[in-house]
């Protein structure tokens, strides 16, 4: 300002937090610049890539970055499809949680205290062991984040009975607004006093402060599970199957959907015994004590023969995580028809299943491109798949055209852009009609009560 | 102003909504300044009581409101324990919405379109009748309102397995300042975009704005329930069963405590054969199939027994019922004892129950009251019953005094001020404590992005 010269940011930076947790390799700020995106996203190389070890250098990182006003990106493991975890600054930093891993569950407490870098999946069996479950399984669950996790509030298919990741979340110690920290929510099971702050961190994608501790909510592991796999000639009954079993006094602990390419990809890549010739299957399991799995998936089998549907009940463990794989499966199979794949989750309510799966059909059919429909239908969240020869530059922007039609077919049924993976940088542009002009204010004027400089995460959610 | 005379707000009111809407005799203005709460508050006669009938009769109340400057009391069945419908200010307006009670069932979707006015319990026995599930139990159940429910984020026994009204609250219609008009959320049961303001509106207690619809999520109706009584020689075993219980593999659907003296009490008011001479009770609940219930419930007999706990199974529906009545008996059966009752619901984390109880007795006994607690131990959610005269204005103010330790030992072991009642005008002085400097200035700095002119709700939950 006054001739005085500035110092460099991160200079500061590792003086603040230490030199060996600030990388300013050229590789590695390219490599931190991407994340699991499928469609090309502006990016910039950050300035620094920073490894926090603790709450207390989190603070520090804050305390400088807002002082010289440094944009910060937060990071999970980069499994993120809609840009959450990509600067969009190269006057930024990108901060990592791969340092921050610790945790502590307390299982007379049914609760657990993580660090955003704790991965998913290693929380996970170490609370089963202990009888304790923590529902949220998103397909990354393998290697993303609690952090990223509660940043895009993360589900899957267990969801249709658990609930998401916000469910899970009893309170959080954040860093806002020039490096103060607030913490919400403590480690009992009903809180309702003031407005919920927690939850609504929850999802907010890195925009509001830097989440640096969450307590989490733990439940009783079930005891058994049981798979069945039903065969549909038709969409129209797979929705009306559906609300029979909803309605049937059974809470199914997955209710998954593939239509017929989904399942011709399962089987070109890995073929587990799918009918290639079906329309549509579900994969439906249930879960509780080792006889009422028994009886509940008996009862599921009579109610979807009596339809005149073909049911096959998984034998055993093998023959159910044969299933499973499959479905699981479809992800890296769709990837292998085509080296171009664009994987959206909208939400459909369920009524409006059976009408809009012949209109994304259509949509394919219009822009002339492969599509495979797969998803959590007992909660109406579909992942649509559009597969392109990355090579193919107009085939790609045909890709993004029809993705775009997709989403204002969500929108024209009452559903959702996004059930699973969040606004991030892709789905920006229909927030505002999602929200309407009165909500979005709304959500700027809260985004800035946070973060005044726009500092956090900028450009993802809500444009400022 | 300039020398107009400006017109009366409440023929304004009258000219706006119709005048069979505005009601300003006395006695009926007196009637709904009134409600559950059992300790004094600071307490106006409003200027009117409006009933809109409509989603349009609340936008033109709050415009003309908002223009006015006239305070908005929101009001469900005023059942609240914490003031939170009380008008504060003799210039305002209590808006009760008893004549919008519409509802509309969706089976197929599992969601439903419900006004604020619909009593819990109605709504609850006509989803059950599809085989649906609205599980929010707050004890007044019977005669409260989904909208009452909403704004205090109501829960009860049940909420143990199932979550409180916010799992349950997919989206709603609000109106905020000026009478704009926010919609938030879709008939889908998932999703992530943008900041969650549904969950966020759920438990503000009217302070944003007035919802007048809600999208509500259902879910399977469980096919059948079963009931079993734990005997407690000594507190600190309740604890180490509980979580016995909770990592065994079993969800219970309810899990309820009682302590000595709510045992006494319940006795003596209407005897169902509980075991007067036990230190404490637990009542047991489980839901699932028919087979299910009833292992489920003989695992947790073995478990208690194994324990030296003495377990009774109801043998049948009837025996069940009588349990549970008992249970919901204990309201009535203390305001028994004595004239006067404060019920304070606090959350203590559950590994501290078996330490916090003992101190908990020790408070009764520093300002020499009778006390009983009982309460929804499952999820740490207590209910600290004072008893006192009435007619002892002395006795009623230990009994204050009481519970604000009562409140500032809660907050020590990192618990609630309150698992389901609010925080109205009774525990406004606590939320800071709770929330901190800087997180009281961002529930401060929320509430006035929706209402900048503090009309709705003023003086509770936050001060501004």
């Amino acid at each position: 300002m006054s001739g005085v010269l500035k110092k460099d940011p991160v200079e500061r930076l590792k003086k603040a937090i230490g030199k060996e947790k600030v990388s300013t390799s050229l590789a590695q700020r390219k490599l931190y610049s991407y994340d699991a995106t499928p469609i090309p996203v502006e990016r910039k190389v950050p300035k620094a890539v920073l490894f926090p070890e603790s709450h207390e250098d989190v603070v520090r990182i804050v305390e400088v970055c807002y002082e010289e006003n440094v944009p910060i990106f937060p990071r999970g493991a980069g499994s993120g499809l809609t840009g959450g975890a990509v600067p969009t600054d190269d006057g930024g930093v990108v901060v990592s949680f791969e340092r921050m891993t610790r945790f502590s569950v307390d299982p007379d407490n049914a609760t657990a205290v993580v660090e955003p870098g704790v991965i998913t999946a290693d929380f996970q069996s170490y609370v089963e062991r202990l009888g304790l479950f923590y529902p949220p399984d998103p397909s990354s669950f393998k290697y993303s984040t609690i952090g990223g996790n509660i940043a895009e509030n993360a589900g899957g298919p267990r969801c249709l009975k658990y609930g998401v990741t916000r469910e899970y979340v009893l309170g959080i110690t954040a860093v806002i607004k020039e490096g103060k920290v607030i913490r919400t929510g403590n480690p009992v099971l009903k809180d309702v006093a003031g407005y919920d702050i927690t939850k609504f961190f929850v999802g907010s994608e890195g925009t509001l402060g830097i989440i640096t501790e969450a307590v989490l909510k733990l439940i009783p592991k079930p005891q058994a599970r049981a798979t069945a796999l039903a065969v549909f000639d038709d969409l129209e009954t797979v929705g009306r199957a559906v609300t029979k079993i909803m309605t049937s006094g059974i809470f199914p602990s997955a209710l998954e959907f593939m239509d017929r390419d989904a399942i011709r990809a399962v089987e070109e890549f890995k073929p587990v015994g799918l009918p290639k010739d079906a329309e549509a299957l579900l994969l439906i399991e249930v879960d509780g004590t080792k006889t009422s799995v028994k009886e509940q998936i008996e009862q599921v089998k009579a109610i979807l023969e009596d339809m005149g549907v073909e049911v096959r009940i998984a034998s055993d463990r093998k023959e159910a995580e044969k299933l499973w794989t499959a479905r699981k499966n479809l992800g890296p199979a769709l990837g292998n028809l085509r080296s171009g794949k664009i994987n959206e989750d909208i939400v459909f309510p369920r009524i409006y299943l059976s009408e809009a799966l012949p209109k994304l059909r259509e949509i394919a059919r219009k822009y002339d491109l492969l599509m495979a429909v797969f998803g959590h239908i007992g909660d109406g969240n579909l992942h649509v798949n559009f597969l392109y020869d990355k090579k193919n530059r107009e085939e790609e922007e045909r890709a993004e055209r029809a993705v775009d039609e997709v989403f204002e077919l969500a929108l024209s049924y009452q559903g959702s852009i996004t059930g699973e993976h969040g606004v991030g940088l892709t789905k920006r542009k229909f927030l505002r009609w999602q929200f309407g002009d009165v909500g979005y204010e709304i959500l700027r004027g809260i985004k800035l009560l946070f973060d005044p400089k726009n500092l956090f995460n900028p450009g993802k959610v809500v444009e400022i």
